[in-house]
Order: C-alpha cells, then sequence, then structure tokens
C-alpha cells in the first residue's frame, strides 16, 4: 500500500529501527550518572551528537537534542529573540513558515515577508524588512525555512542569509522539510530540524545554535542538553535519530534523482489527466520527492478520504489542520486555489509502479468527487443568455467549499460579459479559491466587502 | 552487575519493549491524518491514552502526553498559575519537591514549607502556608509530591488535598516516584509523572489536569494533545509507556513486599555493619524500593566510584547534581548529614544474593575512602588535653567535604568540654554537615558567621 505523505512523517529507516533496539539495551540509563550504565548512556549521547552535528554542518557543543522540531523551534525562538531584547522585538518570517514558527514569532511583533505564487520569498522583499518598519520596533530575529512543507519550494537561504548578515539579525533556518537532502548551506545562527521527517523516530529534534549567537533559554532549566532543553534526554530516540541522519544522506544524493523523476512525471502528467488542475509551487528549485496540486470543483477531504480507498495515503497541503475549516495559510500567501489540494511526498523507497497506479486511479476520483458536488462537468462554455439579471447574486451563505465557486461557475456563463456577480460566502475557503477561480478562468476579480453575514466576494464577467 | 537506581531511571521493562517494537511499526504515521495509517496510529494513541489514564486514575480527556516528566511538570505548574493569575502568583511548595517543581514555580513567588528531619511536611504547616503571608499576594497553586525521589519518605498528600480543597486552592501532585506503586489516592487537581521511572520508555510524561480546574496554556501551542503540549507525538513510546505502567501495576502488590523486604534489611544492617552513619528518610511511611543514608567522614562521589568499581550502580541522594558542588536541597532541607550520602533504589528484579552482596563489600569500601581523607578510625574519645588554646580554630578553608567536619573531628577531643571550636570554610557541604555531625555526635552547634573568607562555624563541646 503506498504511502505517499512523507513530509507529514517518514517511515522509521531500518538504521533507526536497528539503532533504537541496540540503544534501549545499552542506553536507557541517566547519562549524568557516573556509573556505568551512567556512562555508556553518555558515550552514546556524545557519539549521536557527533554524527548529528557533522550532518548538520555544526559542532557538537553547538547541537541540543529537543523533543521535537516544534520544541527546536520554539525554544530557538525564544531564545534567539529574549538575548537580543535591546535590539526590539521584532520577528521577520516568510508568510509560508511551518505554524510553529508562527506560533512562536507570533509571541513577539512579527513582520511576514509575501511570497510570489511560487510560494517563494524575494531576498530583496525579506532584505527590506529587516530594516526599520517605522514602528520603532527593531528586528530581533529573522526566520526562513529551507524548502516549505506544503509545496516543496526552495527558499533563498543563502542571499537572505547575507542580507541578515548585513544588517547584524541572526538567522533561524528551519531546516525540517530539507535535512534528508543534505545540510542547509549558508550562513544560519540558528537551525531547526525534526528526525522523523528523515525516517529517524519520534522524539528528536534538533536545535543548532552557532558560537557566539547571543541565546537566553527563556524557560525553567536543569543540567540536560547545556541547559537548552530540560527533561531526561530519549537517548534510544536520539541515538536513532543520528544514526539514520547519516544513514539517509549516504543515499540522498541518488534516492533525490529517482524520486525527482517520479515527482516529475507527476507534475507533467496530472493536468494533462485531470481538467481544472493547479500544480503549485516552485517547478525546478524545490525539494526532489514533492509535490502539490489543486483540483478545481473538489472538497479536498472527500478526494483524500476516495484515495485513501484506493489505498494511496497523501495529505492536504493544508498540513496540521485536517480538523480545521481555513485554508492552509501556505496556499493562501501564495494566492493559489486551495480547493482540492493535494500534497504527495515520496518516501525514497516508492516504486515507479505505484506513481503509475496512482496517476492511473487520480482521473476518476477526481471526477467522481466533482460529480457529487455537481461541478461543471466540461470547462464553462460562453455563451450569454441575454436579458438577465444586472446585478446577479449567488448565495452560498452555509455552503461549504467547493460550492460557492461551483455556484459561481455555474451562474456566470448565463450573465452577459461585463456583468459582476456578487458570491455571498461565509466560508473562509472561498476569500482565496474564488481569485484563483478568476484568475484560472481570466474572469475579472473585483474585491470582497463585508455582507450582513459572510463576504460578498465581486467578480465581474469579462469573457 | 546489579543496578541500584531505579529512581533515577529503570530498566525497561520487557513488556515495554515488546509494545515499542510493535508500536515502531503500527504507530509512524501521524494520528491526525485521515488516511489508513494515521487513523491506525489513532487507535495506538487514544487506547494508550485510556490505559494509562485508567492507572493514574483520571478520564483520558484529563490526561496528557507530555515529552518527559519535567515538561509534564513545567506545563502544568506554568498553566494552572497562570489560569490563576487574580488570584495572586504564589506558589506554595514542600521544601523537598525535585527541582523540576521549584524551577518552574520559581518562575512565580514560592513559599517553601519546611519538612522535618525525616522529610516530611506537617499538614498544618502546609494548610498554614496557603492563607494570606502578609505580602497580600495569594496563593494561584500547591505542589506536593506523593514520595520524594531521594529519601522515598511519602508525604501526607490526602491531608494537604483537603486543606488546599478547603483554601480553594489546586493542588499539583508529581507523582513521578510513586505510580509504578499504585494511583495517588488524594484529590489532586493536577498530577505528573515519568514513564522511565517505571520501566517506561525515555520520552514520555504524563500531566492529568482534572476537569474543572482551570488551566491556561502558556507555550505556543499546535493541535496536538489538546494543546497542552506541542510538537508531534511520540507515539511509540506513548504505547509503551502506557502499556508498560499497566504491567508495572499488575505486579506492584508482590513486587513492594519483596523490596521492602530487601530495603528493610538495608536499613537495618548498614548502621550495625559501618559505623558513622545516618539512615535518611521515614522509616515507615515510604516508597518500598528506595534507602538513603549518609557516612560521616567520607566523600560521596568517592563512595560511588568505590560501588561502581564493585558492580554496584548507586546514586547520590544528590539527584541530577553529580556536577555541582553543592549538596542536595532535599538532605539540606531535612537537616541531615549529606557527607557520604548513597541512595539505593532497587529495580523490581533485584536479587536477595546482590542486596547481601552489596552489604558485604560496603564496610570495606566505606572504610577504604575514610583511610584515604584520614578519618578518625573509631569514635573520637572523649579526652580532655589539659591547658590547650581556649578558643582553637579550624582552617578548612580550600577543602572540600568531608575534611572540614573530619578536621573538627580530630581537633574536638583535644579541648577542655565547654571550649568553643571556631571552623572556617568555604565548602557548601558544611553549612548542612556540621551541625548533622554535631547533633550525631551530641555536640553544641552554636551557629555561623560571615567570615573573612567563607563561613565561620562555632561548635562547643558540651560531652
Amino acid at each position: 500500500m503506498p504511502y505517499f505523505d512523507a513530509a507529514s512523517s517518514a517511515p522509521l529507516h531500518p538504521v533507526a529501527r536497528q539503532a533504537l533496539l541496540a540503544a534501549l539495551d545499552e542506553g536507557w540509563a541517566d547519562p549524568a550518572r557516573l556509573y556505568r550504565e551512567g556512562r555508556r548512556a553518555r558515550l552514546l549521547l556524545d557519539a549521536a551528537r557527533e554524527a548529528a552535528a557533522e550532518a548538520v554542518g555544526c559542532r557538537p557543543d553547538e547541537l541540543t537534542f529537543t523533543p521535537s522540531g516544534t520544541r527546536a523551534v520554539h525554544l530557538g525562538v525564544s531564545g534567539a529573540v529574549s538575548a537580543r531584547r535591546r535590539a526590539g522585538r521584532r520577528v521577520v518570517v516568510s508568510a509560508v513558515e511551518h505554524s510553529s514558527v508562527l506560533h512562536a514569532a507570533g509571541r513577539f511583533v512579527v513582520t511576514e515577508v509575501p511570497v510570489d505564487r511560487l510560494g517563494r520569498v524575494s531576498e530583496s522583499a525579506f532584505a527590506g524588512a529587516l530594516g526599520p518598519d517605522g514602528s520603532g520596533e527593531g528586528v530581533a530575529l529573522a526566520c526562513l525555512q529551507s524548502a516549505n512543507h506544503e509545496t516543496g519550494t526552495e527558499q533563498p537561504v543563502a542571499e537572505v542569509a547575507g542580507a541578515c548578515r548585513e544588517a547584524g539579525v541572526p538567522l533561524l533556518v528551519d531546516a525540517a522539510q530539507s535535512l534528508a537532502w543534505g545540510p542547509v548551506g549558508a550562513e544560519w545562527s540558528l537551525l531547526a530540524g525534526s528526525a522523523h521527517k528523515w525516517g529517524g523516530p519520534a522524539g528528536v529534534g534538533l536545535l543548532a545554535v552557532r558560537k557566539g549567537v547571543r541565546f537566553a533559554p527563556q524557560e525553567p532549566a536543569d543540567e540536560r542538553e547545556s541547559g537548552r532543553s530540560a527533561g531526561f534526554e530519549n537517548l534510544p530516540a536520539i541515538v536513532a535519530a543520528a544514526a539514520s541522519l547519516r544513514a539517509v544522506r549516504a543515499d540522498a544524493a541518488a534516492d533525490a534523482v529517482r524520486l525527482r523523476g517520479l515527482v516529475d512525471r507527476i507534475r507533467a502528467r496530472v493536468p494533462e489527466l485531470v481538467p481544472d488542475v493547479e500544480v503549485v509551487g516552485d517547478p525546478v528549485r524545490r525539494l526532489p520527492h514533492l509535490v502539490t496540486f489543486s483540483c478545481l470543483y473538489v472538497d479536498g477531504e472527500s478526494l483524500l478520504h476516495e484515495l485513501d480507498r484506493a489505498g494511496f495515503s497523501v495529505s492536504s497541503g493544508s498540513s496540521c489542520t485536517s480538523s480545521t475549516l481555513t485554508p492552509s495559510h501556505v496556499l493562501r500567501a501564495m494566492g493559489v486555489l486551495s480547493e482540492g489540494n493535494v500534497r504527495v511526498s515520496l518516501p525514497p523507497g516508492t516504486e515507479s509502479a505505484d506513481v503509475d497506479r496512482f496517476l492511473a486511479v487520480l482521473p476518476e476520483l477526481v471526477a467522481g468527487v466533482r460529480a457529487k458536488v455537481g461541478a461543471p462537468v466540461a470547462p464553462v462554455r460562453s455563451e450569454e443568455s441575454g436579458g438577465a439579471d444586472e446585478s446577479p447574486v449567488v448565495d452560498a451563505l452555509g455552503r461549504r467549499c467547493p460550492i460557492p465557486v461551483i455556484e459561481l461557475a455555474k451562474l456566470l456563463p448565463q450573465v452577459a460579459v461585463g456583468t459582476t456577480i456578487t458570491v455571498l460566502s461565509d466560508d473562509e475557503a472561498a476569500r482565496l479559491d474564488i481569485p484563483a477561480w478568476c484568475e484560472m478562468r481570466g474572469q475579472e476579480y473585483l474585491g470582497e466587502r463585508p455582507s450582513d453575514r459572510g463576504t460578498a466576494y465581486l467578480v465581474r464577467r469579462v469573457s
């Protein structure tokens, strides 16, 4: 059964499993103790730190093990910002950072740098945000992911790191999605990672803080991990994390070539096989194993469910928010369609035949989901029905994505070119998907205004 | 090789190992996902929560898994205090709480309730501390351990819980050391535990918050663990933790009887076999597997080292502080000797023969360590040497424990009864050990005063 959601959590690497088993026997004691079992645990911890530091590209004494990638980000952001209180309390982030970065930065004053339709920040916009913003609040920290977790788009980390150095602002790089593929080749100040993203076990994150970077841990500390992450070390998992990172790296170049080929096939074939699909993210500067696309007139959760029934485990781009009603902040920041969003992220061992089978079943499944919600079956014809209502309204209040867009798509061919349609909707996804639909269909989006209930979205038929 | 430090970290229980292995295969995916692997992970997580909640004695929706016991305490204290800002910011704790509790409480205003020489708080003193203290700062939270991690002394949790209820103050119980033996049979509001203390894996703590108890998480949250503990769940370890708690509980009654017998043997025999030993902690109301004693004129680290060479892994009562120079805050609060402190905590499988062997080697090892530091070999004779210095001084500046006490013990028999000896010392342990020595030897401790360097301790020979 093909599992295509490696970006959520990669299946445990065989080396991780093996190392974990060995360390359960050798590394259960407290590494702070001086007796035999404690010394043995300490040796394992030291060796794991050296191996992980080498893979990250830092010194062992710069590396802290945390209980998760999320904790690494939280501890890194709060420690770095707090140490630079005098500089200010502003944190500059890209608009598409992982929610853990946004949550941690949200404790301070946040400046979000927008991204383009491919999900990439511009170096110059990021550099500009490092300067004064008129509020008088200086910048304590900048955060930029190495690559995006929903679209795979790589960020210009080296260029932004240069701008940060010039501005005297430390840069925290969230490398959770890219560490499997190689070290971050840029002058970062802090770096965060997560072992279960590279095939290591759950329960291990990495926080690297370069020597010389000011850092003031904000939480109650103990003597563990140099006072940077409190609590008994999860040693067997740490050992497994370090061993598997090394193993994954040994195969990274070959895996990247293979997976990039499979992903390129999906990128090329899906728009050919499925009508009204938008493939999302940078086509070139991206992670090798990840591709995201959105399907017009499709309820993402239904499509995921159908794919699951067909044996494919994929994710909605809206990572970590399967239970919420709002579309992903990443897709929103990119201004792309969020309807029927599917993220495919392939684990290293993915078979070519599984990708082919995915491509074989997808068109039918999308068509089935579309039929259920009454979506237009073919691209909507542009035939005017004369003498219709001059200010037509689609009342989609109380109806969830993708209904508002479907109703709009059905009404539009019935009105005269030049007519403005008002779509009333209280579904958050409409805010993103109505403009995205206009762009895909070449219609003019005039904007939104508050309504008695929900929001009124204005669309003018131009063709 | 007998491992006698279960209170630091218990060896992994076979059931934990088995459950961990199974869950590595079944539970590596994200339980928030809706596909097959995610649903399977969610089922495992739900089942583990139910099992752990039953063992703790709470509802599953009251129980949060955290990455460690330390994190459970930190999150519990900060969430409970912050939710009661209006009541005040004072936290009442016993003076012998685990450092994680003291560190977390230290963010607020702390009232420490003293303990007696057995390490137990009095219910009435604790109840008194819940009332106004003249500062105008109200009490937000009370914290009391179920049993002490260094001495095994059980605290009067039920009585203190009653006092808290009357005062309208929530009670957090740190049950890390006792959960293996049974649920905390008292009306706690919050409870913290740690899996590797009961034979579960590292990387799992428990935080239970009773329904109706006000709680305001203070850290950046995500959708995991009801917003109370951020970061990807360490699911295989959680499954192993729950399974092993259940397994440990099934044998708890029988293990308790067996280990209590072994511990009683140590408690009785050590003072017979080794001169000048103080057995520490409550002789009756205590954990079944743990005993602590201190040896006069002994450097604890040297003794631990000798025991390790003889094959015994024990801890110094000064938990988590093997690298510091200050004696344990627990022993200090009790006012007992900290020199040559040894904590023996037996894992369930401990053989009777191993305890006998421990008792067989201990006297010789203590004697050896004492000989190295020039300790008085026998109880010091009380023979006066007439006409000596009338205000004799022991200058032990720059000398570490146990030297100051040894020099005092050597000088005392040489001065007239009624003479006051001044011991100059800059070693923190002297503050605890000189009064403790006086109590053991029936001499009068007159107190301390600051000196040019270090502190002057005044001791009057009375016998």
